[in-house]
């Protein structure tokens, strides 16, 4: 797909990049030859793992500072190319039980960045990682950029206004901004301690460590699934393309899956490893969604982008890694 | 329409109770008997003016505190069995000039006021009130609750964010709310130093000044009104019926007017009177959403709604307030 060159020699600020998908990304432009600024708070609950940046340590930028700190921010953003604003408050439930903290993160910080910009460097490109959360439980499938948004916890609701207020500084003020609504995203650097970030990171550590898999509900719901680097891909191409100034974009997968499905092929992948079909708790099913899958025509007809990793393919990637790397990820028990 | 004896005698609290439409609000509350509790921060820029409530300051109680302030608001909410939740920034500029302060009002203190009632009163029933402003520049006419959220300001999101954290915390918890997305209203007690509540304020003002009202752009922009009673008759209604739980209702008018003619009405209605057409300022423009009314079928049908104040009797009625308090809403010059 793209012809990335055009990161060479670039300054880019990367917000959350100690985390699952941002130090992916990191890797891949350092690669590129990027100059690439890191920003992460560490917030032990978060998805920032040192070690999933222990190989690009001495390549890059390291700034340990919270996106919620606007006077860090002011002087983070200054000079930069591109920012990839990536840092987040992920878990749907802790968003219930601390809501405010959620607003601060995801929606305040996000108006405080964009203010960052427009203040010291209303010359750069944006790209924002948006969510399938705020379409809440779909009336239609696949999901398209035109289904309703009706968010089904605060988690949504504070995402979508972090996302619209980037749309909103690239459509008044010229601050070019663009939004991903990414879906399950797994593979290697994901949080597993727990199902903060995915629950499929909870998953793969069950089947690591030889406990089972719980499936909620009746295993049925369908879900759809992108290999992190499919993710970076995306992320590259929305900087790059000025057609995606102001756009958002679904990404997707043609490979649909119910989680049953999702535990069989985790099964049949790792010997051993077993999974039980048990009710839902209730505080999840009061933010369950039901079926979910996209439609991503939009950003494949835009952009040109495709995911190419096989869901096979990236659970034996996402397997091995943390068969080898455990000890970075969790305590042994 | 309403019988509201179901007032009498019952708890009720008001943030933003002396603003415009939360005064008149009271008034109607304190005269059909409920036990009425004020809440308003009286930040200067904002809608709250005393003399609003001068009349029936003796039959309430008046609490000054911010809804920022979540201890106070945790005290407030206890006992009451119903909350009107009025309290907002209106401006849309100066939600662009100082985007934080407008979401710390109408998306962060409302999540905190939702917590409070679902820690200290989840048998609350809540009213909030929202705005046309989150449906953006209209995709058609008139505009019903369907229509796509596409809010063109800071302050058009963090109200949606206001709204939605309502709906969630009825649907996830229980606690009863609804919000009325209130188009322009207008009457006795709007703030009119300014155009920071409604450009009609100032417009009548400048025909009591005997200045012109300055009309931007071409005149040609459709708009709807409500009379401030009709408005209250909603907020009753919905307070009252449990049909409205969880829901989101339009207000809006029969009478769909442009600018030009509005301006037109007001000349004729105010001798002396009269109105230049000027270009829109930039600061507006960029976030003007051409024309706009309202589809009100969903509140008439369930909740039987109808406005019942024409636009004429209206503006009537507003000038000859205006025109006999004006020095208690702005400083004659």
């Amino acid at each position: 797909m793209g012809d990335f060159q055009a990161f060479s020699g670039k300054q880019v600020l990367i917000t959350g990049g100690v985390g699952f998908i941002g130090s992916n990304l990191v890797r891949r432009l350092v690669a590129l030859g990027a100059q690439v600024t890191v920003v992460d708070s560490l917030i032990p609950l978060y998805g920032g793992n040192l070690f999933n940046i222990d190989d690009i340590r001495e390549r890059i930028t390291l700034n340990i500072t919270d996106v919620r700190d606007p006077f860090a921010m002011a002087y983070l953003v200054r000079g930069k190319d591109y920012l990839f604003n990536l840092a987040g408050q992920t878990s749907h439930l802790d968003s219930m039980t601390d809501p405010q903290t959620d607003l601060d993160i995801n929606a305040a910080a996000q108006l405080s960045i964009l203010e960052a910009c427009r203040q010291h460097n209303p010359g750069v490109k944006i790209v924002f990682a948006s969510t399938r959360q705020l379409y809440g439980k779909p009336e239609y499938l696949p999901v398209d950029e035109v289904h309703p948004i009706r968010p089904v916890d605060v988690n949504g609701i504070n995402k979508l206004a972090g996302e619209w207020y980037h749309l909103l500084y690239n459509n008044v003020y010229g601050i070019r901004a663009c939004a991903l609504r990414l879906t399950n995203t797994y593979g290697p650097g994901m949080r597993v301690k727990d199902a903060r970030q995915t629950f499929l990171g909870i998953w793969i550590r069950n089947v690591i460590e030889g406990k089972p898999i719980l499936v909620f509900g009746d295993g049925k719901q369908l879900r759809d699934f992108n290999y992190v680097d499919d993710a970076v891909e995306a992320l590259l191409l929305a900087a790059l393309n000025p057609r995606a100034d102001g756009q958002v974009y679904n990404l997707g997968s043609r490979e649909v899956v119910s989680l049953k499905h999702l535990a069989q092929m985790l099964a049949e992948l790792h010997p051993g490893a077993r999974f039980d079909i048990v009710p839902f708790p209730p505080e999840r099913k009061a933010i369950d969604i039901g079926d979910y899958y996209s439609d991503y025509n939009k950003i494949e007809a835009e952009l040109g982008w495709l995911p190419k990793v096989g869901l096979r393919e990236g659970l034996v990637a996402s397997l091995a890694y943390y068969s080898k790397h455990q000890q970075h990820y969790w305590d042994a028990t």
